[in-house]
């Protein structure tokens, strides 16, 4: 197992040179320049993660990894806890939602059982990296040791290393844990440095009664376990939860093996603000999918800053943004790689400067 | 070839069942309600086109309208207007990004002349339904005459019903024609009942001075021509374009037949606006694809009651943004075919009501 502190060192930033030769090639396709927006941005973006101007994103694998949330007992989630155990076999069986659109846009789903609140006997497909039983409640205590941390981003780097090995270039990841955006509302509100208020939604669907009382519990877990912004680690310990430390973990792994990590939606982002603060150069390596319908989002993202490439509404979780962002990511790509230039294809320039 | 007046007749709203019970289908899958945003609208919407709570888009074809215009004269463009004919023999090579993007998603691309300034010595995949070299200014009198505005419109419907016939069952239009911004920017304005100043927008690229004399001469054309924006067949005529009458052909054929017509940008938005002045329920069978960069498609859109499928700051037209959504659709149909109920997988319901 690699130690996080090596994986860590070994990260390096973006290729600078291959984006610069992206955006040139970019700019002499039979088109305007700029005029496929974001398909352009993603395209160099890629170019810079994998090196080479004529990126491709190839063998695609979403981690959709589970935890509980021990803060789910003081009534912040409209769904029952056991809701995460039965998701984890819906996932399993492939009913979910992000089996459907993993399989759309032919990507592999690993489950990851980080910390369901059940014992081990699940079907052979789910990947048992359980570090507890869920997290203890935020509200009355750090939610985890600072080694459970530690275990958690250890499994994620450890899978998405294996995952490369096996030939897989693309990563996302995806959560599920009743309680989970709690949590990523509380590292969102740290880190990110936004009053709670803020960066506290809805999750799954509660009443304003429930959001009052979930905003009174982040704040009051923040003030009572007092986390270190600066302290990655320290923020997953204290306010986070096990599949956020284990998507922190993907991303670092994905990061020092030099492939894009496409980070789904709210919860996935909190595990990227946690990576980011561990590592800043691992920044390069996310591709932030989609924005979320969850207000703590676009601070997350701004955070980090990184623009998202869809808004389609969507405040599932699971990787189900990332699945779709990694269609959008290989047609960026093609467009590098298939189309024709002016030149190539006898098709006059634009008569204005630098369009 | 079918009568403009009996494919009107003959085109009957989205099935409202059919829509109800793909949203009761919604509600009980695996998932918070609505949380797959935009992808469960889009599934219902589609429920109503095909008249099935568990829709398929099934084989896809995007129909790329190029023409000329002769508006270009007044200088309102970045490019010169051959680069409308160099980009059809583009895309009969396959190197436009509509080639690219298409082949991503599996949809077939039919190239259209409807009236490129040239002879028709082109590639056999080129479809020529020329009506003429290019319309005349605008600026200098009707853009085209009443017959050859219903010829556009009849050979558009004449090809969507050929390509039912032959098994597509999505269609999509895009455009290609130099100076066309400028023709989607009156009918816009016109039909919208939009100042030109708010849905004029910088087309390929061109500067301040040029927009300026851009808006001048489509204020000076609209005002010389004065179209009667109830009547979309005399704004077509007057302000319009071949391919703007094609598309909007495509639109209607598409409504007759009971298949979805993605409309692409600004362009084919306005021709959506002229086909949804001439059928009002062929609005129905509309997907709005994308948000163009171009000020005037949101306006356009609005006045269609339209939400846009993605917004990914493009603005290329051809259907490239009508090809990207073809996979939203795609994934959306999936959702409502693939997904296990809550009952089916025995997961637990939210306590939240409606939640």
């Amino acid at each position: 197992m690699r130690r996080i502190e090596d994986c860590i060192a070994g990260v390096v930033g973006a290729d600078a040179r291959a984006k610069e030769e992206a955006q040139r090639l970019q700019d002499i396709l039979t088109k305007p320049q700029g005029s496929l927006g974001k398909l352009e941005a993603l395209s160099v973006r890629l170019a810079g993660v994998y090196g080479t101007s004529k990126p491709s994103v190839g063998r695609k694998v979403v981690f959709t990894m589970a935890a509980d949330h021990g803060v789910t007992q003081e009534g912040v989630s409209a769904y029952p806890a056991e809701v995460t155990r039965q998701m984890v076999l819906n996932f399993a069986h492939g009913g979910a939602a992000i089996n459907v659109l993993a399989r759309h846009v032919g990507a592999e789903v690993r489950v990851v059982d980080m910390g369901v609140s059940c014992d081990e006997d699940w079907p052979t497909c789910v990947i048992c990296r359980k570090v507890g039983k869920g997290t203890r409640s935020m509200a009355r205590g750090p939610a985890m040791t600072a080694d459970e941390a530690r275990r958690c981003v250890e499994a994620g780097i450890e899978l998405a290393e294996m995952a490369v090995d096996e030939g897989f270039t693309a990563l996302a990841i995806g959560d599920m844990g009743i309680g989970n955006t709690t949590a990523a509302s509380a590292v969102t509100s740290v880190i990110a440095g936004k009053p709670v208020r803020d960066v506290t939604g809805r999750g799954t669907g509660i009443d304003d009664t429930k959001l009052n009382a979930k905003v009174s519990v982040i704040e009051s877990a923040i003030r009572a376990n007092s986390p270190d912004p600066r302290d990655g680690l320290d923020v997953l310990a204290k306010v986070g939860g096990f599949e956020i430390g284990g998507m922190a973990g993907v991303i670092l792994g994905g990061a020092f093996r030099k492939v894009p990590v496409f980070v789904d939606g709210f919860v996935s982002g909190s595990a990227a603000l946690v990576a980011g603060t561990m590592c800043p150069k691992s920044v390069d390596y996310m591709v932030a999918s989609h924005l979320s319908v969850e207000p703590g989002h676009a601070h997350a993202l701004a955070h980090l800053g990184l623009v998202p490439v869809l808004d389609l509404g969507m405040r599932l979780g699971e990787g189900t943004g990332a699945a779709l962002a990694f269609s959008v990511a290989d047609a960026s790509c093609k467009i590098l790689s298939e189309m024709a230039t002016f030149e190539g294809a006898g098709v006059s320039r634009s008569s204005e400067k630098g369009s």
